[in-house]
């Protein structure tokens, strides 16, 4: 379970563990929320006594949502509480967006131990802080034992866009270099080494983080020069890339040689059976990026949080619309589909 | 199940029920978005393509959400899909707000039959239509048979606050009158008398409604005549109350004798042994009002939509602070607590 946070130290419950009454809107649900989500999570505009929370607001704001539901709630590198954070702030920043508010909703099972909990209520208020990001709004709801598993959360984010963000599929173009920010498949395989009670020389952990101050460093100084960007969460990087190729219709060409990915992760994969290219990711991105800015623009991102081993593995290409082909190290070529069936449920 | 919405019917999926594979962001996310949730849900912003969606905003805006986990999934006069629809709406129309745009987010329980999740859709459809509001950007996760239960839905909200709403519990003062806008438990008691199998000479539906328009139209004439708006959902009218009595810093008096309430539904309560003061209501709100400005807002919200049994119930006393006094019928006096444990779990 990790160490305890220590600036946030769990005040003294009457209950041990979650039960029906905290989800009721009653005593029991304020006495949760007062002493727990709002003791951890304060800030000025987290309103604890109305249903929203008003916000000023102007310019493109980028808005966006998503449910975690991953399993285990603990794994090697974190925990659902930062991975729901780190989601949502990362699925902003692909926006061209500066995360700034974040809604937080809590699906409880019966039973919940209040140890875990707080942990998990601690490790969002780390994580938040450390995107930048405040938690202004919530719901709490609670599920008879065996109607849930332990904790879902939904997180909705709000923020402003970056005024040199231009960012969109339809940018895409031929000639585009596509650059990997960081080594492919640690999130996935980590969560599979737990499950299948893999041991490693040294423990992976996940690569959950939030790349929001990263993603708008590079805005910043390259602007327009960013065509698109993406995180290959579920589905991996080959979803991703399909996607691309689809939307855009455009042929997609990547190199294996060059997509980068710890040893220890490639192992496993063998090992597992499993296709690197279809394993989830949490702390990489994909950045679509003009031609002649490719190469100052990975100098740069290898410079900062989360890119140092940052790749250009492809470019846009007009042969082959809707399709990504693979260059294999041993000089093949083969085609990569979208992930077709479900290679590792609840993944996020 | 009630009947299929004809103006959408369901296209030829080459599956039945939702698999786990939905969940996987790969090929099957994908088709299940593109001829279903997009489908039915089609909007210019709905951004089928991307993480996000981009919005213009400006001036004070509201930001709220809910999760929502009813059991049964269809009742009487509703199911979930409009419950998550009306019930993120109201919230925001509580902070005097008119609901612009919506986040949607499914957490399916794998073996959920495409009928049911398609009546599910097609309702958010008609809800979101009736609200004004759009649905701009949405998440889809699958878990595993016994880990969830059919369908739990998270809606989070963005609009716009009128520009003559001035709520806030802060306005809540001596003498102000507590106006209940419609019949109370109701949407509660339609819930239990499924799950109770009980009968009644006429079917009881839920109260499920979208108030925001109804809402907008008291403060566009009373403006800052309107102190507070409040939804009684979970814990009912008397956790409300509490609420107010607490967070105000003042005491509250209610007239049973003035409570608006079905028959039905009062026979229902004493039947099942239920106070109706704490059971959930949907369609109902509360406005805590300038004192003389009680009889016209009260006069106006009979003549609107979902107002026409609106009554005013009681008032903002100096007198025993931080407690709810309610004077029975037969002339009694009673202390009314915030609800203690729970009556009704999953209501909403």
């Amino acid at each position: 379970m990790g160490t305890m946070n220590l600036q946030c130290p769990m005040p003294k419950f009457d209950f041990e563990v979650i039960n029906l009454g905290h989800g009721s809107g009653g005593l029991l649900t304020n006495k949760l929320l007062e002493a727990g989500v709002f003791g951890v999570l304060k800030n000025p505009l987290l309103d604890t006594h109305h249903d929203g929370a008003v916000l000023q607001l102007t310019g493109p704001t980028a808005f966006s949502t998503d449910s975690f539901v991953v399993s285990p709630v603990f794994f090697p590198g974190g925990n659902i509480g930062e991975l729901a954070v780190n989601g949502t702030v990362n699925d902003l920043a692909m926006c061209g967006a500066a995360a700034q508010y974040l809604s937080l909703a809590f699906i409880l099972e019966e039973g919940l131990p209040m140890t875990e909990f707080w942990e998990i209520l601690t490790s969002v208020k780390t994580a938040a802080e450390r995107a930048g990001v405040q938690v202004v709004t919530g719901d709490t709801k609670v599920v008879e034992r065996g109607k849930g598993d332990k904790i879902f959360i939904n997180t909705t984010g709000i923020g402003a866009i970056h005024p040199k963000a231009d960012i969109s599929m339809s940018r895409v173009k031929t000639g585009d270099r596509i650059i990997v920010s960081g080594p492919i498949a640690t999130h996935g395989i980590a969560i599979m080494s737990v499950r299948e009670g893999l041991e490693f020389e040294t423990t992976l952990q996940s690569d959950t983080a939030n790349l929001n101050h990263t993603i708008l460093q590079l805005i910043d100084v390259f602007g327009p020069a960013i065509h698109l960007l993406r995180d290959p969460t579920r589905g991996g990087l080959a979803t991703v890339l399909n996607e691309i190729a689809r939307d855009a219709r455009c042929g997609v060409e990547i190199h294996q040689r060059q997509i980068p990915m710890l040893e220890e992760v490639g192992g496993a994969c063998e090992l597992l059976g499993l296709d690197p290219l279809y394993v989830a990711n949490e702390g990489v991105f994909i950045a679509v990026v003009e031609e002649q800015f490719a190469g100052a623009v990975l100098d740069r991102l290898r410079k900062l949080d989360f890119g140092a081993e940052a790749q250009i593995v492809g470019e846009i290409v007009e042969a082959h619309p809707r399709q990504v082909v693979l260059h294999s190290e041993i000089g093949g070529r083969r085609v990569v589909n979208m992930l077709a069936g479900e290679q590792l449920p609840r993944i996020c």
